[in-house]
């Protein structure tokens, strides 16, 4: 179908989406019917290619998005962050309706919540979000596309065509012209590796999504990734006992950088409080069961057979790139983990074809992916701009959201002999022992629950009065890391003495501008 | 009691505060037994007055703080903002039970939620707060203070003495010798002016706290403050039915700077729409009633009269300065309502007087008491530091955090005629046609009720690529207009390309780096 000449509504693009991806019809959103030669084709579009689209058409270049679903967005709003967003809000909310049990109006005990439904709610509701995004991508962005479509592009030709032409790219039976071809394909679930990983009952963040049809009431899951922490405690959270299965400490620094190790801990420790098994050390050895899982056998930290009772098995063992087709397309060359190889301008070996996203490998998080498109972007537009992505802001949920940016306080001593820390609760005290921090989301823990109010860690170098790292667990803080991550990064950093000048919005979530001025003032710093 | 040379737990306060708020008995925590001259002494303990003295004390000064609660940190922990902040959080959650009710776990259903239970949570736990406070103001900023002792002022000498000191405070049947005096009292709720006023249950965010001893089943609140809407809507979302009687619009610019007249609207509609009762233009004539209220009589906005049923009262209709102690022993100069004139040093007209906090005048909020307190601090201690709390970020509660810094659309289209706004949902789609913005704290309202998910802004200006103003409905930004604000009032303010060059922590709460970014490429910017 071609609505390239049409206003779509909202409404409309909810409908044509709903009947696309029931066949396999592509939708055509294009100028000049496709004809003439695109500054860049980009195969995908999830955020990396989307983002990457919009940044090209604002630079006044012609960009042209294939994908294979029937919308935009990816992978993000159908399968991935957006129902994992969804899911951690609704883990959070379960969290303090089974800590504040029985108290005020709190009154869910030990019930069951149906964590099925809470899938449906997404799986009815998504067609909204890809709505959306065909919307401002057709009426906002004014960027072409064609969708439903999986694409192809042809072995490169030696020399450009008149017109600068080096690529073409087929999808939808049509042949496409392009001076570069941008990929963004993404990654997908590592499968298990282990005899019984094809038995019914073993799900991943997508086919969760896609295929769930029926109550987990005893989960177990294979892996230490984010998701695997983010989604396991979803499933605590709505009464399904669940026990986590990982080779390397959980949130070590083995897989996530600057991991505080007292951040690490009011984490893991608290994942344990609320009932998750953390099995570290283990690894699968097989899986049992017959219409469906019905035991996971482990080895665990010290050889030990392990064996686990469960009707739900989750594969949180981390993603890899989709990068097998771009490499028999073209030969881009790749990474020890199948990642495309690209400089800082998302250029791959292959001239004038760039890759973003997931597809270059980790951290695989938005705003990379993003960014990489950008980059790619403004780099086909003839700017040569650089977008280096080994330093950004981090988090993840679990009950909580889990927030930092910088370093931890051992790789800050690691540094220097000079660091101070400002924490609540300060150090030496007990989870508990003092209601704070607290704010919005807490405020009820504190009075109640006071052990389960968060955690909060700034790192300052005492000599330079650089602030060096943030850390917080809580509620309502993670906004706020996006600007912190900007101000430490700024090539004159950011001091405890501008911190101690802001305006704090009182109760704010993160206390650090107030604990900061209540140090500010001394030239000897000291910890708080 | 004198606890000078105690170290003192945090549970060991827990008991002094309690039994030191059935008494008068005074607690001294001095240095040299309160001999010699302190740089200042600081009349009020609360944000203000204990900010500035740790702050002194950080400087290297000697600070003494006085207070005639039996515990620091005023009117904010013990009756203000963390009861708000814990009603607000409630009614965030029972708000979210009301509108999902039925979907999934929620099953409040119309069930009244005890007030009573909630301001009973608070007064018990309550005083751990201030165990914290009185702990680490000894035990981690070594500051000096008396408690449970009201203070007085003698009249200044007309030299200073030998060792500088110029003033004499009296408390605890103790003379206390003072270089500087910083007045820090803070202010009182206004009286309700109209017969009946003296009825029982009539409350404000005080008496509320101290005296409730009954439910309240229907509310009627007097005035249109910030207290006014905070409290209302915690009322209403407990299930007591809340009437809202305002002279001005509520929420508008005559009373709160920069209110954005989009944002207005979709708060005070979601108020309408969640069952508050909103009478705008009116004016309390009489309160009724026996043993407790029964009904307000108001005129209307056409001069019409009106009558509400209640057994509540709220007054929500602002506070003055306590200033008239001051005047008294220092004859310091005051402003049309009372509030103790100060220069941008906090310096009044008295020589070696300060002021600070909420007895110096709007803004009340935390923030300017707090660098009020430092801000007279370094000054004290010899450096001439200016603070200037004409622009801030300002927010408030709803059932929703409602925050917003800079100029709104309004204000910056009288500036300019090149404004570019960048919003959600954007302009002309209705509230719900979109399930954006959404994040943690909206996402289930983004799937189930998507009309409640919130509302932003970004007010660009065209021409200089500067941001203006930012405006946001949601929860989980607050924190981050902290640093926003500190952004824009940078001399070269900040640009919507620097702000599509931050690294975002998807799914933000406010989406305005990544909007921000889909219109940067652009030399010529447009709405989004």
């Amino acid at each position: 179908m071609d609505v390239s000449r049409n206003s779509v509504s909202m409404e409309q693009w909810s409908s044509i989406i709903d009947e696309r991806m029931l066949d396999d019809e592509p939708v055509l959103n294009l100028q000049r019917d496709g004809e003439g030669t695109y500054d860049a084709v980009f195969i995908g579009g999830g955020a990396a290619g989307r983002f990457g689209a919009a940044y090209l058409r604002a630079l006044g270049g012609r960009p042209l998005v294939i994908d294979r679903w029937p919308f935009l967005g990816g992978s993000c709003p159908h399968q991935a962050c957006v129902p994992h967003h969804l899911f951690s809000e609704s883990a959070a909310l379960l969290d303090r309706e089974r800590l504040l049990d029985g108290k005020l109006w709190f009154g869910l005990g030990e019930r069951k919540v149906s964590i099925l439904d809470v899938v449906e709610v997404f799986r009815h509701g998504r067609v909204a979000a890809h709505a959306f995004m065909n919307w401002q991508t057709k009426a906002q962005l004014e960027v072409e596309y064609v969708l439903n479509a999986p694409a192809r592009v042809l072995p490169p030709g030696s020399t450009p065509g008149s017109d600068g032409a080096r690529h073409t790219v087929e999808a939808a039976g049509r042949a496409f012209s392009a001076k570069n071809v941008v990929l963004g394909i993404g990654a997908r679930q590592n499968p298990l590796d282990a005899p019984g990983a094809d038995l019914p009952g073993i799900f991943d963040f997508a086919t969760l999504v896609e295929e769930l049809d029926y109550e987990p009431r005893r989960a177990v899951i294979i892996g230490g990734s984010k998701v695997a922490v983010e989604y396991g405690s979803f499933f605590q959270a709505a009464g399904c006992a669940t026990t986590i299965l990982t080779r390397s400490p959980l949130l070590a620094t083995q897989s996530l950088h600057h991991v505080d190790a007292d951040l690490r801990r009011y984490v893991v420790e608290g994942m344990r409080k609320r009932g998750v098994e953390i099995v570290e050390g283990s690894s699968l050895l097989e899986i049992k069961g017959g219409d469906r899982v019905e035991r996971v056998i482990a080895s665990g930290p010290d050889g030990e057979m392990l064996e686990f009772e469960c009707d739900f098995v989750f594969n949180g063992t981390g993603e890899s790139p989709n990068s097998e087709l771009p490499r028999q397309w073209l030969g881009v060359d790749t990474g020890p983990r199948g990642e495309i190889l690209v400089d800082k301008r998302m250029r791959t070996s292959v001239e004038c074809v760039y890759a973003v996203g997931d597809i270059i490998g980790p951290p695989m998080e938005m705003f990379k992916a993003r960014k990489c498109g950008m980059t790619a972007a403004r780099n086909i537009m003839g700017e040569a701009f650089e977008f280096d992505f080994s330093e950004y802001p981090d988090f993840f949920h679990t009950t909580y959201d889990v927030t930092w940016v910088g370093l931890s306080e051992e790789e800050a001593r690691a540094q220097s002999n000079d660091i101070v820390v400002i924490q609540m609760p300060p150090k030496g005290m007990a989870d508990g022992e003092i209601p704070l921090p607290c704010s919005e989301g807490t405020m009820l823990y504190a009075f109640l629950r006071p052990e389960f109010s968060g955690f909060q860690k700034c790192v300052v170098d005492g000599r330079s009065r650089r602030i060096l790292g943030f850390h917080h667990v809580g509620y309502g803080a993670k906004d706020a890391f996006q600007y912190l991550d900007y101000l430490l990064r700024r090539p004159e950093g950011l001091t405890i003495d501008e911190m101690g000048q802001m305006n704090e919005l009182f109760l704010n979530p993160e206390h650090f501008i107030q604990l900061c001025r209540l140090r500010a003032g001394r030239r000897e710093l000291v910890d708080l």
